[in-house]
């Protein structure tokens, strides 16, 4: 499986993937999920994808052969976000349809989903969910952030912090929550860690980096919120029924003085 | 949807449910998926449940039919615990197959899930998962917990916090916010919330309520959790990144008494 989410705040974009690739219990492999496309000063591009790893590697590979042969279409022509993430939908259509060329019946799922964050020089930054039929729906100041992959572990502190007003560093802390949550949970999603920031109206990568379990950046974030956690739940208000119990058992003012 | 957990500690047994049934977006109702069965001193148990309401419902009857009638096995009857389960599973395949009976294949899924909790005098409390073939799995030290139905968002917290050795009402606190992260990021899973307590060797209910969005106890740790999640967040440590641009911005003082 896959767990990459991306969020959009006033100040920019977040992007956080995992890079666990399993196509079973006993092939498991690492790979990139984050793949970031940089024109500085005309357009700044990361793709994340879930799903079928040949089909989302079909499409990079395609990105990339109309990038070099400086197709009449490709990342670097259209001048709307949307219009990107339609291309990048056409081709990931066009790759999935090759799998099945023939009539013949996939017996696996060859599908892929993707998400495109960016921002194109004139527009403003969009963050876009390209689905395995190609079509795109695009993210919201009601919802600020889209998920691929083993997305339900993660969401519902996105659900909690994430606002627009909420600083692009911000942000990411709380994607690297959500990630840590996910990992904790799900054998499918695992470390290293790729995050990447894009600052409004920058139209370069502000931060793009690599993190695995002994980077002190994840460790600090990932402990803290564990201990923070831990202590949050202990300082929960205690039910009706515990103040008589321990009333009764003389442990009353500790648990009171427990709640200040 | 439905989501339900049931938690071991060693002091005891939790078990909370939602209470939201959907047949369809347009057809939600109000229904319990706890329901509790209390022989005074000699055995107290709980049964949860997610999945086909009219197989729930099959069941139950069922088990209250045999108990009514005197039958030969009911739940009165088993001395051990994963012989009720086996039981209450037999009337599971049965109510199941009930409804394809004739050949007729059912057009929607018939299937329901179940968690038992509870104690048999002369044994340990127990807590065990009945799948839709009958067969049964328990809890164990490594495993205190167990859910069914719309699972993934409340396992991280779960996984975060509960041990054998956590406390039965700080395992209800855990189930509770488990509950509430659940219904904040799935509409299918709602209040009000059936909270019920065992407590080892008691042979019967330590506590049994009902909790809804004006129960002072569910508001103060929805409110309370709400509260420390956000200040949690605002408290972990900077990127390697943010010193040097606060500094250049002249806030780097209030960032670094923001960290004490």
């Amino acid at each position: 499986m896959t767990y990459c989410v991306g969020i959009q705040v006033d100040e920019g974009l977040v992007l956080a993937s995992d890079t666990r690739t399993s196509a079973s219990f006993d092939d498991v492999r690492v790979y990139a999920k984050t793949h970031r496309f940089v024109f500085p000063g005309d357009r700044c591009l990361a793709l994340m994808s879930a799903g079928n790893l040949g089909t989302t590697q079909a499409v990079l590979s395609r990105l990339q052969r109309d990038l070099d042969e400086n197709a009449a279409v490709s990342l670097r022509t259209p001048r709307r976000l949307f219009e990107v993430a339609e291309y990048i939908g056409s081709q990931l259509v066009a790759a999935q349809a090759q799998v099945n060329r023939g009539g013949r019946q996939a017996p696996v799922n060859v599908e892929s989903t993707m998400i495109l964050a960016g921002q194109i020089a004139g527009e403003r930054p969009g963050l876009l969910l390209i689905y395995p039929l190609g079509n795109v729906i695009a993210a919201s100041p009601e919802t600020p952030y889209l998920q691929i992959g083993e997305s339900k572990y993660g969401k519902p502190i996105l659900d909690r912090i994430i606002r627009p007003s909420t600083s692009l560093n911000d942000a990411a802390r709380c994607a690297l929550v959500s990630l840590d949550s996910t990992i904790r949970s799900n054998v499918s999603v695992g470390l290293p860690i790729d995050l990447t920031l894009i600052r409004s109206d920058a139209l370069q990568l502000a931060e793009s980096c690599r993190l695995d379990e002994y980077s002190p950046v994840y460790q600090g974030i990932r402990d803290s919120w564990a201990d923070q956690l831990a202590a949050a739940m202990s300082r929960l208000p205690t039910f009706p029924w515990e103040a008589s119990r321990l009333a009764d058992s003389g442990l009353w003012q500790q648990a009171a003085a427990q709640q200040q």
